[in-house]
């Protein structure tokens, strides 16, 4: 087999670990330099392969490659832009054999969620469709933990720890404050069309550490009389409740919570969030004290308190993708498999990439408890094993020492490419 | 010296190392039960003296106590509750009077900022102005940093240190989407008179990571053409520009930015934070795609990234109070006392209360640079060593293990008192 180079790039909404699986694929394809040559980066996503925007990895140190791994957001610049079907955007796709030749590209890696998946899914077709034999292996990524057939995707853990963790501290700082002051915490967490988030928030409640958290799941339309009375239940018991509410919460009308109409004094139009939204509920309809947050990108940035399983296996599925590759697979998704849960073991495994793309996990039904409002002990003990660990980077004057790469362009052979 | 019983509470907001200073102070006093007999924890607050509502701390296992140093909120339950003054309120000094000498209370802690360092005050004169002898000793506490005299605050490391962490994470995540999608993200932040909280946000930058960020402080009035001209000038620049906003920040009408007479599409007044106001003006403004969180209580409460320093000060700030106590003094606070910057060093000193209590510390002038959005080097100089080490605390099952006091109450031996 002739030495051929990659192409890598990071796609979509970036994780506090997709670095870590930058990390796996570099070191293991470096590891492995009789088969796979140069690896280059496409800066931000796709974008770099069709404008010839290509990042020479090989600049970059051992250490530094090594420095991804503890080191949130996409080292190479991420993108959203989704490729067209070849009948509807042929052009593009023949500029991207255009520039897979002009560097004598043979592996595509492309690391994202379910619509770069997709675009993925074309590239790999690209031998059939427009005879030029390329590799295309999708490194699973995803905070929304949506991507189906994998157990688990890397970004979610992290996520989920965070969330949980910060619930669990809020949940002890509100029930200190309940006496004579806030009664109601309310954080709005990602997840527009799966709770697999919002979820993991009933974490912070479990059998060392009851809490009333209360979760608004999107998949379950808001009930505000029952989501007060749920919540005055709580208060009365505790002294407090916390809530932890999906940024993708409808009412019974169909529409997001968070879309109100919401208007300044002068009429113009204004975004809110949701946590305002059920915050004012608690006020007009029991009264009480409250706060509120919106964790918003610090809770998929927050490399800080990443779970150790989830950069862990982040890692194992850059690794995984290069050796898919040089194994001659072509269209495919490394996965991972859960063995057990309690204690947790699991395994790299293997999918096509056409049952992947463009479909959505949703929360199974019976992970979400019967009144609406926590998970059942079926999702605890799916979640549970996620949070597990704790895999702190490095600090420097009291701040995580994240890596900045060089990011050196390689010289471009081509035309210029408008996109 | 007889032996006398303690008395101590925690006061206001809580903090991430406030049962820090619990546990110096238990300890300390448990080292000294020649002079000091039980500790009687108020629930919430100066509530719990005057409902006689006191927990018997000796019924805490070392292990127990020792714990408190690695779980954030108030363990006893805090108040927001402030003693008139004894002319308007005479029947309350009595009240505690009547409580001490039931359960033979010679020492009166307070862990609180600067109403509670009033409340303090007043108790500590109880021998004058009522004949109850007394030592009141005030422990500082406030994540506002604002108290005067003393170099700096426990609590307030510990959010700077958050603060800071999040921009860091936060800047990388929007530097890699900022191609094609976020190109502005906005944190908005505690601190409704002073900017210190703001100010730390600062620290994301330095010269490992240049990062472009503006501050908005409280100290500086809102000025939206400048604003706007220094987002601009961000984004082109570096491509991307992350905002750090205080939640005082005022407009040129003297209001703060945050009201904004939001109105629901029914009429009806809605409350928002000041991130999504900042994200409307940037939205309007400049058309620039945006992002926002707020962090409210995951800022105090975030124990698990607790700076090392604040940790440090917290437990001896609770020390140095039964030290002082035993001493003789009264009506003092401990404070921390700065010898130099670089390298970070510091002893613990002591203040007369009546120079702290309802005395405001702001940020100084030249600690906000020229253009009113950024940090002076003076001011990095002053907050980088608070900011400096981790002290994480240990995990069970992927969640921190704070602990949960028995807080066993004491059986009382008054008529009930309504407050």
């Amino acid at each position: 087999m002739a030495i051929k180079n990659a192409f890598y790039a990071q796609s979509g909404g970036v994780t506090a670990v997709i670095n870590a699986s930058a990390a796996g694929l570099l070191e293991t394809a470096r590891a492995h330099s009789d088969k796979i040559g140069k690896v280059y980066a496409g800066r931000n996503g796709i974008i770099g392969a069709l404008t010839e925007d290509l990042i020479d990895t090989s600049a970059e140190s051992t250490e530094a490659i090594r420095a991804l791994r503890h080191t949130p957001s996409g080292a190479f610049g991420s993108c959203r832009y989704k490729l067209k079907s070849l009948e509807d955007n042929r052009r593009e796709y023949e500029r991207l054999i255009e520039v897979f030749k002009a560097h004598d590209i043979g592996y595509f890696f492309y690391n994202g969620g379910g619509d770069s998946a997709d675009t993925c899914l074309k590239v790999s077709q690209l031998a059939g469709t427009l005879g030029y034999p390329i590799q295309a292996i999708h490194v699973p990524k995803t905070v929304d933990n949506d991507l189906p057939i994998t157990d688990c995707c890397p970004g979610f853990g992290s996520v989920a720890k965070y969330i949980a963790v910060s619930m669990l501290e809020a949940s002890f700082d509100v029930a200190s404050m309940a006496k004579t002051s806030t009664k109601v915490f309310i954080l709005e967490v990602m997840g527009r069309h799966a709770g697999w988030i919002a979820a993991a928030g009933g974490l912070a409640s479990n059998e060392d550490h009851e809490v009333p958290i209360i979760i608004l799941f999107p998949e379950v339309t808001f009930d505000q009389e029952k989501f007060l009375a749920k919540t005055d239940h709580y208060v009365k018991e505790y002294g407090y409740c916390t809530v932890v509410v999906s940024e993708g919460v409808k009412g019974t009308d169909g529409k997001f919570l968070s879309d109100q109409g919401l208007r300044d004094a002068f009429g113009h139009a204004q975004l809110g969030g949701v946590a305002p939204v059920i915050a004012n509920i608690v006020k007009n309809g029991l009264g009480l004290k409250y706060h509120w947050g919106v964790a918003d990108y610090l809770q998929r940035a927050a490399r800080h308190i990443a779970s150790g399983t989830d950069v862990e296996q982040a890692y194992a599925m850059g690794k995984a993708a290069v050796e898919y590759a040089i194994a001659g697979h072509n269209s495919v998704m490394p996965t991972i498999e859960r063995i057990s849960s309690s204690p947790y073991a699991w395994k790299t495994g293997m999918v096509e990439l056409s049952k992947v793309a463009n479909v959505e996990k949703m929360m199974p039904a019976d992970f979400i408890s019967e009144d609406g409002f926590g998970i059942t002990g079926k999702c605890r003990e799916y979640l549970s094993p996620l949070i597990e660990g704790e895999d702190y980077p490095p600090y420097k004057n009291g701040l995580p020492d994240y890596v900045r790469l060089k990011n050196v362009a390689v010289t471009k052979k081509l035309a210029e490419f408008k996109i």
